[in-house]
């Protein structure tokens, strides 16, 4: 029930072929998930976003694991059901045991918790943390 | 400019003196930040708040600074100013460098775009996704 | 899997009515759908709530495909499913091309993107834009 | 009060700057807002993002000064206050009357409504609105 | 720092004074807050929201105490700091005591709690709370 | 499609069977919902997470039904179905009237505009609020 439609390999362009073939190589896997397929309506958007989430999630001083966890806490607090789905299933494929799942929910849960709280009762920030 | 008043460890009833001391006991330090002064007005729920926190944000499967980033980013897309800076000040004493801060706001930034590029479109989960 | 019954016309009492009649002559169509349906439960919050819709998106210093493109922008951002797909196939009546869809998708994405990195960030108001 | 430090032109780094300059020389003012110069921390990030702006923000299929309503719409949605009052101020550059911003705030705050409305009820989406 | 300005009694309309005079004839006080002298740009917009709030807020099936809580409660989850100060004030007017606002803090905190644990988890929703 | 395992009654560990006998014998029902089996992958979280309930959500200075409809105002500005579902129920259960029903849709339908009003013009707070 998507508001636009996906676009296939088949029937894509030159332009959005190269995009696909370059998830395809870095992936290293056929499988190209709906959200490519959808952004694709927009060529340059599509590689815009691709170029930035090839660069963003990559290895760094973050590694690829926290970095999907750290996607997954924006994606709940933000209440996007198919990034929930998709990161989390990236998560796994990129190591999270069950034990760090179970404990990525509690600090989730946790920091809404607080953030209600705080957020009701307005609660002035302290001067020692503000560092800068 | 709270809505409720601050209660200084000197004004405190000794229910209240009791999770001060435990909080202090736990940081190794004298400070106590306005968020838990602010709870303080109701002292189950400052008790029960801080028995969560010191068992979630402890070290387990996920590191204790891995943690704050995930704090950090779910406070950000619910847009909590305080717990964005004490949770930042928090992310940072446990040994976030300048590097790692950089990487986290490029996650944060990525994640809440893509989560708005897909709810606009509506992007149906990929079945591959739905492994439970 | 509403939390409410839906009204249809059939059932409707006379004030429920009076509104359908006026939604199908301002929109030239029998069509109405379940969000006035929902609301009927309420008679007097259902005619409230058209005379504001019918007064607010009316042609005006924007025309009305602006203020739907506005009112997706909005609802995307407040994840309203319902919302999002009555008023991207509102836009598209009233003649939103899917050049203009493609550039709308993208700019929402952006906003979400620097909304993300503002608030990571607590990047201050420049003075320049404290014009009031 | 921003989590992370301002870097002014003085103090860039020629990567920076070259952003800098791009900035100023499109949009014909040496002013540069305190948003890049917090990006400036990540300056690969500084420079997609600004790629990014440049490129979304351009007069396209919509006019500039719509893109801007439609990124308000978006930071009011995701309470983001630097970024209403820069778009705001944006807008107005680009042409924004104040009967438009009128409109703009009416349609902002029926869409709010008409988005609690329909989730509090989980209203379901009517089958016509479901084209793709 | 508005971002439109605020329409003082004096500088009013006899179309704005009106509505002016009418909220203090309600609320049998002459103060007349900032949320009406900002509204106030778009006389139209003022008297629409004005009867509507005038509506939804008197005593009915709902006491105006509960309204007010359960207003304070929309505002934090969508953090409106205007509204959370506002609506505090009007709670406590009305009667609100000290222990009711403990219990509201308690309540919103663990509503934000369950919604980011359920959230991250993505329950399905049981059968038997699909009552329509 | 949760991105987590339900358990069953018969599958769980003692642990987890105290907390669902707990459950049971405090709302004198047999069913658990599908939000304690999801939790139950966490015995610590499912065990910390129903006392909390069940204190929170206990006769207090606000009646259960109050707590409810205050529960179902939060989940509804943060968008989670399931908690709308749930505690729609809950406050059904606990003797919420139709009428009731409609005049807690119209708060929170009233309070979701004026909090969109009030962010898109940035309203500051009147100094008669700040009573802390």
């Amino acid at each position: 029930m998507a508001t636009t439609k996906l676009i296939e390999y088949e029937a894509a362009s030159s332009e959005v072929r190269a995009v696909y073939d370059d998830i395809r190589a870095t992936r290293k896997t056929d499988f190209i998930n709906n959200f490519w397929k959808a952004l694709a309506v927009n060529p340059a958007q599509l590689a815009r976003t691709w170029e930035s989430a090839k660069c963003v999630m990559a290895p760094g001083a973050l590694d690829p694991m926290t970095k999907e966890l750290i996607y997954i806490a924006v994606s709940v607090a933000n209440k996007c059901e198919y990034c929930i789905h998709s990161h989390t299933a990236a998560a796994r494929a990129k190591g999270m045991t069950d034990a760090q799942y179970a404990e990525l929910i509690a600090v989730i849960g946790m920091a809404h918790s607080t953030n209600g709280l705080v957020t009701t009762m307005q609660v002035p920030v302290d001067e020692v943390f503000k560092v800068v």
